[in-house]
């Protein structure tokens, strides 16, 4: 076992989970977990795990020499962001889901990370399967990238599909939401168009090369939006560059059946990328779940120590 | 310039001349094309170049050792196939746009790219602009592919749009396409499905890890579509694993509204890649075009370099 990895996992929900699982049954004996950090370590647990491996205590795995991997998918900014930047400052790569983090905090820890010449990634904040920051890192080099726009909230999409094809009001459509485990019992972040917001954010780092607060995004919820029968809203997410400023707004638009954003239904994400010589790229597929953010988590893992 | 490098670029047709550009553009100074290898040397072109970089002699610029990367985009099997075999063997990075050679050839190329030590790259083979290839590279590495299923070919695609949206018959269709510069004088590779097949074997390799010969390709025209009223035809590539089983075919397909396919027209292509723990992917981009083919030959020409 001297040449696998050694992995701390920070956070066991259903995407800390998922993660576990997919690096057991494709790790192919690459990858070994040394420590999954929780809140509460007696709470019984859907995915098998070794008793051994859980700590509740977020400093101990920073300190094991053989850690060189951590996964940060506790959620929320603290005390993620403490892990993430002891664990850079460790030397240690760094793999996260977290947007409300890399939003805020992005540019700090990206220095860090560089400095300390450790990978940072967070392919699964946006988007979950779809792997739209590879494809900003690696491709449309030799394209200036004039626009984004995006359905970047799955439980928002999910809500408004079930509002324009089934007529339920806005709270039966959150109801069903939170039923099917989409939405959580606070819903504010994704209605309000935070969350789509941080996302976009992170989108624009890399379509543009710079941060920018989240603050600077316009934006406008889903609570009042109210289709009539045949209408298509969604909640689009937009960055413009024109005359060389950006323009970035986040609200619900009613779309024309034309529009291929139109048939984004349920749960799922879009991305699209207009570059100059590319023209459009469009990326669909599925924007929340635990497989498919544990896949994209997977991929990162991998991209890290490869 | 001692640190630029250096470039031999094999066709100077509409991608050629718009690989060219986006280098000049783009590459801030990192590329120095060295070499433009033509048939016809003496033929006026729209792209302005320096008439001592232009030459007929195939063999010379790969004998030029400050040449490190040779652009393939002659076309056709012969004498492609003499050019970047002889590229590889003098151990020179191939960027390649040319599908009937990798589809026919990869297998081998491929073996003599490692054996040099050498990047063999071919993104802008399959689906245009889309970066299917790098996707399958980079991406879905905990997921074990199931489907792959695509719309691509943009000479077809047009031609069939036109005859559901238009009511236009096949001769008018491809009477158009060729008229836009879709379509060749003999459209025999695209409207018997064969361009698109060979796209196909490409992709199969990046998703099921393996070369596939064309011929084991199940494969139909699009000569015998007659669309009614406001039907939708579209001409689908598809691969799908069963029982440890891949079966490979090609042919048209009469798409329901709501199938995401349907609404994928005129000249763009389309890519549906579905993983067990991501789920469905789906890219839609141009799939014809010089710039957004230059495009992709662009992301290559940097990626080998890198």
């Amino acid at each position: 076992m001297s040449n696998t990895v050694g992995v701390a996992v920070y956070g066991l929900g259903t995407v800390g989970s998922a993660a576990v699982e997919i690096m057991r049954s494709a790790g192919d004996g690459r990858f070994t977990l040394r420590h999954v950090v929780v809140r509460d370590k007696f709470r019984k647990r859907a995915i098998d795990c070794d008793p051994a491996l859980i700590t509740d205590d977020w400093c101990q795995p920073l300190h094991d020499p053989k850690v060189s991997l951590v996964v940060e998918l506790m959620g929320g900014v603290d005390p993620a962001c403490r892990v993430v930047r002891r664990a850079l400052e460790s030397g240690k790569h760094v793999v996260t889901a977290n947007k409300a983090l890399i939003a805020t905090h992005g540019a700090s820890l990206e220095a860090i990370a560089d400095a300390y010449g450790v990978a940072l990634r967070y392919e699964a904040a946006v988007g979950g399967a779809i792997p739209v920051i590879h494809t900003l890192r690696g491709t449309l080099k030799g394209n200036r990238i004039t626009r984004i726009r995006g359905i970047l909230n799955g439980t928002t999409n999910f809500m408004l599909t079930r509002m324009s094809a089934d007529g339920l009001s806005f709270a039966e459509a959150l109801r069903e939401a939170q039923k099917k485990g989409f939405a959580e019992a606070d819903p504010t972040a994704d209605v309000s168009g935070l969350d789509t917001a941080q996302k976009l954010v992170i989108l624009v780092r890399h379509a543009f090369g710079h941060w920018v607060p989240v603050e600077c995004v316009e934006r406008a919820g889903i609570e009042g939006v109210r289709p009539k029968e045949g209408e298509v809203f969604k909640l689009i997410a937009e960055a413009v560059l024109t005359d060389g400023s950006l323009r970035l707004r986040v609200g619900p638009q009613k779309l024309a059946p034309s529009d291929p954003m139109a048939h984004v239904n349920d749960e799922n994400n879009a991305v699209l990328i207009e570059g100059d010589f590319a023209g459009s790229l469009t990326f669909i597929g599925r924007g929340a779940g635990a497989l498919p953010t544990g896949s994209a988590v997977y991929d990162d893992i991998v991209a890290a120590v490869c």
